[in-house]
């Protein structure tokens, strides 16, 4: 089903209107892949000391002094919020332009994408009965707003889809759907897979049921009094309704005090005409092949909530201090690496579809990519997607991580939301995992902002993503071109 | 300076206004009263098996069948925020008189006290530059509002009072004063008396300096994005500024950029007329000598951002359970033990002026107080205050605690903020300490909310007090009268 969907579907908008679906998705997916596809693994053995090359040394490099969360603490402190169309976002364009530019990156450049423009305004709602007091919640991103004064209607509370129905047409008709799952914490970042469609499609599932909004408890992991925001998507056909998510523990008053509850809900959130941003790039010219290309990416544009920091402010940083520190080793790598900050990965990726359409001359040319956006989290594994050549490609590029504590590389259907049209025109891919155990405790909300960065644990991830980086842009193998997405006839 | 302060002055509304700050002056006596006081411990040694009493069967009872947590579930999730005035404090008081009527005391009765009626509004805050992003604010409870468009100032930091006066006028003159100041976690809660004057006492201070508002980093030991509010003071003389506290990673983020800041602030809180509220009285009457009384207290009143679990939910919830379970018992100790849920403890004080004002006739048959205000924590130990006979009073109380790892009672200048003027009046002390550890995580932030409440804990805080009350209610021993507050020249 998500195969067929992507497929059906013709222009670039609307592949990026999916991609959030099917990234989402796809967090589902790599467990059942690992499964799948994880050849046995030899058992620990002494390894033989390591010979010291470009690859190795960068990464020690960056082990041993890196910046990334200076750069990171950059753009959220000074740049802060940079929701697509924001003044933050344009902020955020100019400084990242700046920061490539300082470091002596080459063919330093903005490439313009047109973005959605959704703002956040006045959100409040409150029990009316049977126990008056306000809520917690925030509008997704992407809902429509209610009426002036509100919506005001009984809740129902549904555990999942599958419960939701079940319900008799009579206890939705007229009501505020209340989703109560409750995402799990996992190192791999599952639960979010898992519980990720009660944001995205909640709405439309409701609507269709004759509910009024719908009310979501928070992807979070966390208990902190603060609700987590993201992209949602209206389905064609369903009647908009709006959509807001609550807050963890004002959820789980909902659900303790269950019975009949009365709440008005008011979102003043609305969706202006599209506005101008724009990816930011710059490289690092090959010695040998500077027509062949390795992108490094991670995402310029955050939710308005925090100051992402993890989302992707990290990413970000990851993405510098690689640049800064290949520049510094002075020894230029086979190939050229193409560092990508894009616009608008949280809600339209419109800019990795901007990418993609910009430099479709040169997608053959593109022999791997990779995308930093899983936070300050130290890495845990490598996977890579690509032609039956990829392994014999990536099993060097793995034992640079052997000292970071990752083992051999997967095969997995895994890549950044921002390479979604790239592994679409066949281009290999390549992700560093990163532990996400305490991710989704600040993903998305308030708390996603600069103290909770981890500068050790981040600089681990950079040193990671570095090395690969390195390695992959001067492999003397070729990474062969990645076959067409996997059939699926259903979704995760 | 405490005491003279506290001597000069005439009128219990005046006493009400002092209390706070006198409570939390009083915090870091403790420590080093207890130093002063603290008589050296014999070895541990195995203790003989006890006998058991009403007292022993009545906290194990409590601990194995608490209903604490049901009692403050109850008053948190269906009364929620109940500020003194507001309309959730009405329903706080009707719903605690019902609690009471169920579980059978006697005399149930309200006794209305006239309270400070402050709400808060609309609070927002921004960095204009050098970084434009939202700040997360609340304002502190009495603070005035800004002008309706808001302050807008340059910001000048302040680690501590001291800092504050080695500044020049002119450094601080027009602007908003930032008090930096990062409270300490400690399970005693000295983090708490140490940092509190920055909420109370700061925006008198700085505008005594020709400042124009102050920002407070929360008293908080949590990193979440939720500002912490609480009561302030404006001092006679001083012009009157507003004041907010800011989130932890606010204050944080304010720190980290440092140098030029230009903030706006605007808050619309305000103080309405006096509101009439009331204290809830329940008794169980003793079989010996009913007119002597043994007080057993919380506070039913909670800041208005969260829904006061904590603070004072699980007061509440001790309170009661106490009740419930020394009626399911049917043997009332010698004498009468008065459960007093008191009002307006967080911003003023006048339940506990207003209880001792209508008592005032009987409070030499007072012959011990006792208030839990200290969240679901575990006991951690028990001290007294009162005249010398108290300690042969006290020592097989606290011999009850044991089990519950509570060591030999300490003499310390140490009680619950709304027993203040019966400890003006002579009447003896007893408190059950509480591990601290997590509560100023919640504590008068939106995060105060029942999900927060380990059952566990607070059973065994339930057990303690429990035990506490009945054994001091039924011991044949005299706990003496207090004698005058010590003399303190100097503000801690």
């Amino acid at each position: 089903m998500v195969t067929a969907k992507w497929r059906s579907r013709n222009t670039l908008d609307e592949l990026a209107r999916s991609c959030e679906a099917i990234r989402m998705r796809w967090f589902l997916l790599i467990a059942l892949t690992l499964v799948a596809c994880a050849t046995p693994q030899p058992k620990t053995v002494t390894p033989p000391p390591e010979t010291p090359t470009p690859a190795t040394q960068l990464r020690d490099a960056v082990l041993k002094g890196s910046h990334a969360h200076e750069f990171t603490r950059e753009l959220a402190d000074r740049i802060g919020p940079r929701l697509a169309g924001s003044p933050g976002d344009a902020r955020a364009v100019a400084w990242a332009k700046a920061a490539m530019e300082n470091l002596g990156l080459r063919d330093v450049r903005t490439e313009p994408v047109k973005v959605p423009h959704w703002v956040r305004g006045v959100e409040t709602a409150q029990i009316l009965t049977p126990a008056p007091q306000p809520l917690t919640v925030t509008a997704i991103g992407g809902s429509i707003s209610t009426p002036e004064d509100g919506i005001e209607a009984e809740l129902v509370e549904a555990a999942s889809f599958d419960d939701l129905a079940k319900l008799p047409d009579a206890a939705v008709k007229g009501k505020i759907v209340f989703f109560s799952a409750v995402m799990a914490r996992t190192a791999t970042g599952e639960g979010y897979g898992a519980n990720h469609r009660y944001r995205t499609d909640s709405a439309s599932i409701a609507a269709k049921r004759g509910a009024v909004a719908v009310l979501v408890r928070s992807l979070s992991t966390d208990d902190a009094r603060l609700p987590h925001t993201g992209a949602m998507m209206y389905a064609d056909g369903a009647p908009k309704i709006p959509a807001a998510a609550l807050s963890t523990p004002d959820a789980d008053l909902l659900h303790r005090l269950g019975g009949r509850i009365r709440v008005r809900l008011v979102l003043t959130c609305q969706t202006l005409p599209d506005a101008t941003s724009a990816n930011v790039i710059g490289e690092i010219r090959g010695r040998e092949k500077p027509e062949e290309i390795v992108v490094l990416g991670a995402h310029l544009d955050s939710w308005d909530l925090g100051s992402g920091a993890q989302d992707d402010g990290a990413g970000v940083g990851i993405v510098l201090e690689t640049a800064r520190q290949v520049l510094a080793a002075n020894a230029p790598p086979r190939r050229t690496i193409r560092f990508v900050l894009f616009a608008n990965e949280e809600n339209g990726l419109r800019g990795g579809t901007a990418y993609a359409q910009a430099h479709k001359a040169e997608l053959l040319k593109h022999v791997a990519a990779i995308e930093a956006d899983g936070g300050d989290g130290a890495p845990t594994g490598l996977s890579y997607l690509g032609g039956p050549e990829q392994l014999a490609a990536v099993a060097p590029i793995a034992k640079l991580l052997a000292p970071l504590g990752v083992g051999a590389p997967e095969q997995a259907e895994h890549h950044g939301a921002d390479l979604t049209p790239l592994r679409a025109a066949g281009v290999p891919m390549l992700s560093v995992h990163q532990d996400a155990s305490r991710y989704f405790d600040w993903h998305h909300s308030a708390d996603d902002t600069y103290d909770k960065i981890r500068p050790d644990q981040l600089a681990r991830a950079a040193a990671a993503f570095a090395a690969v980086t390195y390695a992959a842009a001067d492999s003397p193998s070729s990474f062969g071109r990645l076959p067409e997405p996997p059939p699926s006839g259903t979704k995760p």
